[in-house]
Order: structure tokens, then C-alpha cells, then sequence
């Protein structure tokens, strides 16, 4: 099952499996955070748009065993669409498709306004932000908009979503204005934000944001914040319940 | 100097004295916060905008005693300017200056692009959110935005700040999709927010925001959160740094 550079990731000894390599893309906490952020649906159509490995979606399923939703994990790298296929068969999901494509052509696959809940774990970085000249392909689409930018990717859930539908990403917190102003231009009302500091009296890396199509402006609700690390540089007792154990 | 419903309210012994009413409108915590949220300009204009009892002018005067800078407290309400008169006689601050005005009109009284730091402490309430019938006129002007809206707010701020001039306001986190909307259009970009926690494991329930006009829009920092009470319910150390005793 697994190829040479392949190892499985687990957060829990009983959890979700995960196939990883670090040759292409492995997926991090923020996977995780955005997995554990809203709540998941027992019913209808999940969407994973930018999957990688499939983690969230993933994830997602395993906080919800029970659910009867479908979950569609979309993702345009070959070899990352391969291994989420065979995680989805290593833990024996049946209600999980993925669909090995550029999330741009996502309406031509899934049904417009169809979708109650679409989770994103974007690329962080504008092409012009980094020079990416000594990443590999496939970190560089994954980690930068060559493929999929921002305003594309929020344009795209909001035509995936049905009304009412949430919408949920994880991104870095530089990018909260454009953030809500693509959310704004394509009518998905933000409603919940959580910042994730890496520890005490640092400023946050880490933002968590869900809005839901066509709701209403007011109400935005700043959560507690989360902490990565305590004083010790130790996980904190919230992060070591979402870290994973390696093994294999 | 004290009319029969006032009191002098100050933060620390030997710090700034404020006469106050609470049969007019009293500062709270979030002018403190407020006061102590962005750098103070050694020299240059200052204006405290929304000033009420002028506490937010005040207290940035005494965060930077040895300034130059010439601080406006612009107030609408007849009773709070004055107050403010006699707490800048009170503490023989002789960089002060009051305009009893109403805000819309400030570019008739102070020069356009011509302030270094502009302060806000604004009403935070929309005129049709909680309907205000049982409240004095003077709390309705301080807490709710019958006189100035936030959007004035802003388009005067920007109107009155130098290029490269900075804006900082408090606010309620609930405000904050409209007060970054409105920042935009009037070309004030955000640089900093800090939200305040009433305690852990709550929402936030205080904003605060730096902005610099005609400013980069590119590197937004989440500052560290702040808490206003411990488990106990005590205020936290960082707050009783800034809490009053009052006296008299």
C-alpha cells in the first residue's frame, strides 16, 4: 500500500490513518485546527477543497464518525489526489470521493449550490511573496497560489455552497483583509474567527475563520484564543489533544 | 472646581486626574486601553476624537509626560468639554486644547492632513441596535451613534490625519467587518489589533485597531490578547496596571 517515501501518520492510536511523505506534501497542525473548528454536518456534502493528502477532510470524518455526509476531497497533484485515495481505503471510509482536479473546474463536477459545508486548507503564499525558486512542484503549488489563488478559492466555495452553507478555512492572519473581502464580494458572511498564537505574548500565525453563505453580517464572534506552545515550549494541554504520533 | 455629581477619578496616586459624573457619562476601562494601544508622538498634533471626559487624552499625555505634542480633545456635548477643561486646569497640563464641536465639523477647526495620531473612543452602539428610550441624552450622544457614525468617524479621521499619520480606535469586536470596510475606503490601512477577552475561554468583547493612513496594506499583526480577569474573577495583572482608584 505504501510507495517507497510513504509513512502513515496517526493523531491518536485509534485514529484516522493518514499516508504521508515528506518527498511531496505532508499536512500540518493547521489541518488539524481546521478539522476540530466548525462542526461537522451528519448529513449532505462535505467538500475539502485544496486536500493534499486529504487530512481535513479526514479528520473531519473521524470527529464525526456517525455522520452519513458525503465528503469530496478535491485536489489537482496526481500523486496527492493517489494517496488520499489510499488512505480513504486504509480506513475504510466508503462515503469519501476524490476527485483528482483543479478545484477552478469544481462546479463542472459538483453541482452549484449544493454543498452544506466546505472546508479549505489553502496555499499560504502569493507567488510574489517568496521566490519559490528551491521548493519542489509539488510543495510550491501547495504552498503558493500558482494554481489556486485566494479570491479564486473563495469564489469557487461560494459557488459550491448551498444557501446557508458554511464555509471554513485556516489561513495566515497577514491575510485577514483580503480574506474578508473576497468572503464580502461573494456574499459569505463571517461569523466566527479564531487566532492561533505559537505561544504566550507572541502575535498570532494562525487564523481560523467560518462564514456562511448569504447569512447576516452582524454577529461576528472573536473566540478564545488558542495557544501552541506553553512557557516550556511544550505543546499546551489543548494542541497535545489534536498532535499526532508517527509510527510506521 | 467639582460640581455636586462629580468626582475625580485617577488610575494611579500620583497619575492624571479626571473629574467625572456618572450622572453624565463616565470613562471605562476601554479608554485606558485605548490610551495605551499606540505609540505617543513626541511632538506634532494629537486629537482625542469622541473625547467625552477627554480620559483618553489624558492618560496618553501621561504615558509620554515629556512631550511636545499638542493634544485637541473634540466633544460634543457641552457638560463633558467643559469637564474636560477643568481636569486639563486640574492637572495644569498647558498642551491641551478643547473644541466643543461636533466631530462632522473638526476640518473647520483644525487643518486638513495635518494630525500626527488621532485617537477614538467612539459610541458603539447603531442608533437602531438597543433602542435607548430609557437614557439620558448625554449617555445616548456618548454610547450610541446619534450624532456620529462610525462612518463619519473614519471619514473625518482619515480627512484630519497626516500622510503616514496614525489612527487608533476602541471598539466592540462585533464592529469589526464595518469599522475594516470603512478603514478601506478611506485609505487608512490596518497595521495592529488586539482584541480583549472579559476572561478565558470567552469571546472577546473589546477591539482595538492601529491604522496608518495612506499606509501599506500588507502586514496586518494580531497582537497577543489581553484578558480583563483571572479565574477568580480578579482583574489580571496586565489590567491592574491600568485600573483606577478612585478617590474623593
Amino acid at each position: 500500500m505504501l510507495k517507497e517515501d510513504e509513512r502513515i501518520d496517526q493523531v491518536k492510536l485509534d485514529g484516522v490513518k493518514i499516508i504521508q511523505s515528506k518527498d511531496v506534501f505532508a499536512f500540518s497542525l493547521d489541518a488539524l485546527l481546521l478539522a476540530n473548528f466548525p462542526s461537522i454536518p451528519k448529513r449532505g456534502t462535505i467538500v475539502d477543497l485544496c486536500a493534499g493528502t486529504g487530512a481535513v477532510g479526514l479528520f473531519a470524518r473521524e470527529r464525526q464518525p456517525e455522520t452519513k455526509a458525503k465528503f469530496i476531497e478535491i485536489e489537482i497533484q496526481p500523486r496527492l489526489a493517489d494517496m488520499t485515495k489510499r488512505s480513504i481505503e486504509l480506513n475504510e471510509f466508503d462515503n469519501f470521493e476524490v476527485l483528482n482536479i483543479d478545484g477552478n473546474d469544481a462546479t463542472k463536477y459538483i453541482k452549484k449550490d449544493s454543498v452544506d459545508l466546505l472546508l479549505c486548507n489553502p496555499p499560504y503564499f502569493k507567488v510574489n511573496e517568496k521566490s519559490p525558486v528551491n521548493e519542489s512542484e509539488h510543495h510550491l503549488i501547495a504552498r503558493h497560489e500558482v494554481k489556486f489563488t485566494l479570491e479564486q478559492i473563495i469564489k469557487t466555495s461560494a459557488d459550491l455552497l448551498k444557501m446557508k452553507g458554511k464555509f471554513a478555512m485556516v489561513h495566515r492572519p497577514e491575510r485577514l483583509l483580503e480574506i474578508l473581502e473576497e468572503m464580502k464580494s461573494n456574499n459569505i458572511a463571517p461569523k466566527r474567527i479564531q487566532f492561533v498564537y505559537p505561544k504566550q505574548n507572541k502575535d498570532a500565525n494562525i487564523l481560523l475563520i467560518e462564514g456562511i453563505k448569504h447569512g447576516q453580517t452582524a454577529g461576528l464572534k472573536i473566540l478564545p484564543p488558542l495557544y501552541m506552545h506553553d512557557e516550556e515550549g511544550e505543546y499546551t494541554k489543548e494542541m497535545k489533544e489534536k498532535f499526532y504520533q508517527r509510527y510506521e
